[in-house]
């Protein structure tokens, strides 16, 4: 099944140590809720990248895993490249206003970006979309777990999974994995 | 506006050092997406607390934080009142499962339960519900959200908190923030 419009997800402003885990989280959630692609900009940990592959060899699925240095020249060669660039802010646009989602969802190609506590007052104006899943504080994980979710309309939590060597089968109760090879 | 089901949120196996952000997170998620009270068990630093009350000094709503000790008893205390519990699991019956999101809407009061990344084996048969929102791996403060989002269906993000000293005015370009007494 092939999700549209196509995502990638750019993470601004890891700060090593810090936002370590919720960087993963963001990656995972981008894999897990039908983007193709994270790219990470400037220093970052190995494990985040490595824990995301981890993640893509088990369970399958083609997502990848990009470190880049400079989030403007990439931003901008995405934008020339006919991707619409979606920025998830607090301060934007709530995605509840009337006509918005299915603006996007016209978009063929969508380059979105979650920054962490601090972002360049630049991307709100590099951004086509400054877009707040509601206007109050929380958090970027949920913030694009939410984006995509009501993109693809529920659609991306039913998503097959290609080359995978775990696959759960869910359960009431407990526990339920089976082995690419189980099956065989 | 009220929203229904009621939720609380319990926060199982927070790890201290590891889990800092991740649980401060899902205590702003479940604040953010319309529960009304966070509970974490055992050790926890005071900061996740901290800062959770410090959004709703500034941002308003009546959101509670507790920290207790015996998740178990609490649990059962709570079915014992009339609450259903949900817990939130990668291994449990998919949201998108015919049905199911209309049942938990017909829920009164719902306890939902997010793990940290171990959870005791009990716990899958203490709840009333296992949900995985995608049968992948992500994040527990994703599946809250998106939890949360479509049990209400979307009309949590237009929550108007009362008693805030700041408010975002949405703007597709930029910050607006006005404060509580700029609007007297």
């Amino acid at each position: 099944m092939k999700l549209y419009p196509e995502v990638v997800v750019l993470r601004l402003g890891h700060r090593v140590g810090r936002d370590k885990r919720i960087s993963t989280h963001v990656g995972l959630v981008a894999r897990a809720f039908g983007a193709r692609a994270i790219i990470y900009f400037g220093e970052i940990e190995r494990s985040v990248v490595e824990s995301i592959r981890n993640v893509v060899s088990n369970w399958g699925g083609r997502f990848e895993v990009y470190v880049e240095t400079n989030w403007r020249k990439k931003i901008l060669e995405l934008k020339n490249n006919g991707w619409r660039i979606v920025h998830l802010t607090m301060y934007g646009i709530n995605i509840a206003e009337r006509g918005l989602i299915e603006e996007l969802r016209g978009c063929e190609k969508l380059a979105v970006v979650v920054g962490a506590e601090k972002v360049p007052a630049e991307l709100y104006s590099i951004a086509d979309y400054n877009v707040a899943i509601g206007n109050q504080p929380h958090s970027e994980v949920a913030a694009l777990a939410v984006f995509l979710d009501r993109l693809y309309g529920g659609k991306e939590l039913c998503i097959s999974f290609p080359n995978y060597k775990l696959k759960i089968i869910p359960s009431a109760r407990g526990k339920m994995v089976v082995r690419h090879n189980d099956e065989e």
